[in-house]
């Protein structure tokens, strides 16, 4: 049979300036480029494996996962296929089905597929709505109070550390304390945090953090990281009784490949990289700061912005689209026709983007670009 | 805080023949090795992403499935993270916990996990044991019709189509036709089969086939494939309620990056090796006869074997261990002097071993090693 033509080429994303927040922290730094090229080929981490993948020698898996846990504060911790199969294998493994948990109202929608999958049910913490879509840590409590009284147990909090829409940090100690106060077991999703900001698992008294490889820790998808306090080691990470090296929640195996080896090529390039998060803070501020002198664009979220994932409500680019000639398409063409890529052909309203990791140099530009586009065509 | 040193290197695996089974099916064509380093970044495949990764455009996540369909004779195609997570989903996705299902002896042990981890009953066809270990069919037909009377309902029955231990070809159409006339839904593991020989889904009747990108179809991994009829597409690719888009079961997205744009870049190399199949079956057939005019080394498993998994009972090499020097790691040190590695490292008393893929000159000359090897230490 003869396949049909499916474009496999990325020039444009890669070679460009990329905006698009999914993408800024999965560039691998170079000892990963290396890391890819050695273990692209299929199976290609399972050479020296005697049974267990956390155990493999050559390369050190368990010396990785060691110093992991370390960088994290956990206890105890497994790579997975991503976040969302992080929060799903820990609802398998703790929770039955029906049961209810409690999320905040700025989950990922993984969250929810996870919790459907396992078929939970979810009780939601409401957000402050626009313009800031805080999760309050009173309303946290307050609502996770409110569950234990009318469900009598809630076998599982999560709080979304850094949510995908405004960027919103949220308090994690907080969170711990409430959690633990209440005798209910705490997941954080660090998907948007770890690997870009320090994650203090331990000190924060979380049970759970789960995060992403290929969205913040420079390293090829898909994997996920899931970190625990001793206690759960029992149950997520039990063995099979009929193969008992292997541990029957991970499947035995879980990253077989380039992914877990890009993963631990980057690890000291994310630890330097977490260090200086208090500077690319203040460079994602600038850049909102700048942005927002155009007049009809402003940032929603928490202000000022404690990430790079930021969005903006954009209504003079919404009115430029309406007399344009290319309708919505100008923006994407104008930023395109400049190098910038990442915000989605057609939107004009809001966007969100991120500028992590580039040069100040290179966000100033975008900041101009921008600032031209407006001025050529709002007359 | 100072990272150990992990050893990320695989030169010796990459640059000398690697006879370990695991490794041979998921070598890289030229034209996966470009999408590798195209989409070696995070969540690469996500630029264009409308909010479902089976319908992506650029690349043609789309037209690739399509195609992919097509060459398996199934209706529905999904990729996963693995054969074990497509085989994981469907009886995640058709069992409820306490259900028995019906399981060949010669099963991976992924089966035995993904069936643990969704608490179900294993009932198990045994082989005809040693030295041939069949899976006979009437034995399958008896086994299911004594469960299906024992049990009342059986949720599913799973055949491994090539075992990972003798790479015996088990009969998947007559397997397809007994569950069919029972009534019983089949699930086919092709983790060793699909990507090195025709699959024909749909002919021989079967429910479901999975499959594994980096262990047989030329894929960096983690990546599996799910192929299934489409009357279980209600089931397995029910849509979340709350994001209408989402598929449940799949968590929304699976392949998220480079394993995907591998597996995509080389389906076509993958469906010109199967149509070679035949010529494969002599070269490992013709491997397995020389390596048998070695006194003390006997290929077990069906006879003449059907695959390039062959594992060989080796009485000899046995013998030198125990008064050779280095005892068992001889084996090991003497192929390794010769450029060819794949056996553990201490193993003498059998190995299983896959030439698939490798010239007929490289497999004359690992012949030749062999011969070499016990001549000159079996005095």
């Amino acid at each position: 049979m003869e396949c049909q033509n499916y474009n496999i080429s990325r020039d444009v994303e890669r070679e460009n300036l990329n905006l698009n927040p999914l993408q800024r922290g999965g560039i691998l730094p170079k000892e990963a480029r290396k890391a890819l090229h050695d273990f692209g080929d299929g199976y290609s981490v399972c050479d020296y494996c005697g049974g267990r993948l956390d155990e493999i020698a050559k390369p050190s898996l368990s010396g990785f996962l060691e110093d992991l846990a370390k960088f994290l504060q956990v206890d105890d911790v497994r790579t997975t296929h991503g976040a969302r199969e992080s929060k799903f294998a820990v609802m398998h493994g703790i929770c039955e089905p029906a049961d209810v948990i409690v999320v905040d109202g700025n989950a990922h929608y993984t969250t929810h597929l996870a919790a459907e999958r396992n078929k939970l049910e979810i009780v939601e913490v409401p957000s402050s709505g626009y313009p800031e879509f805080k999760i309050d840590m009173n309303q946290y409590k307050k609502t996770l109070e409110n569950a234990i009284d009318e469900y009598g147990e809630i076998k599982l909090a999560l709080l979304t550390h850094i949510d995908g829409n405004y960027g919103n940090l949220s308090d994690a100690s907080e969170f711990g304390k409430i959690c633990s106060k209440l005798g209910v077991p705490s997941l954080l999703n660090c998907a948007y945090s770890m690997g870009r900001l320090p994650i203090e698992s331990n000190k924060w008294n979380l049970d759970f953090v789960v995060g992403s490889g290929h969205k913040s820790m420079a390293a090829s998808g898909p994997i996920g990281v899931l970190g625990m306090k001793h206690e759960w080691g029992e149950t997520m990470l039990k063995r099979s009784p009929r193969h008992v090296k292997k541990e029957v929640e991970m499947l035995g195996c879980t990253s077989r490949g380039a992914p877990i080896a890009t993963l631990m090529a980057s690890l000291p390039h994310v630890i330097e990289r977490v260090n200086k998060w208090n500077e690319e803070v203040n460079l994602s501020r600038n850049f909102v700061s700048q942005l927002e002198e155009i007049d009809g664009i402003t940032q929603i979220g928490i202000k000022p912005t404690n990430h790079d994932l930021v969005r903006f409500d954009t209504p003079i680019l919404h009115e430029i689209s309406k007399f344009h000639p290319r309708k919505g398409f100008f923006l994407y063409e104008e930023l395109k026709s400049r190098k910038i890529v990442g915000i989605k052909r057609g939107q004009t309203e809001w966007f969100k983007c991120s500028t992590y990791g580039m040069t100040k140099n290179q966000r100033d530009y975008i900041v101009d670009s921008f600032k031209e586009i407006v001025e050529k065509f709002n007359k």
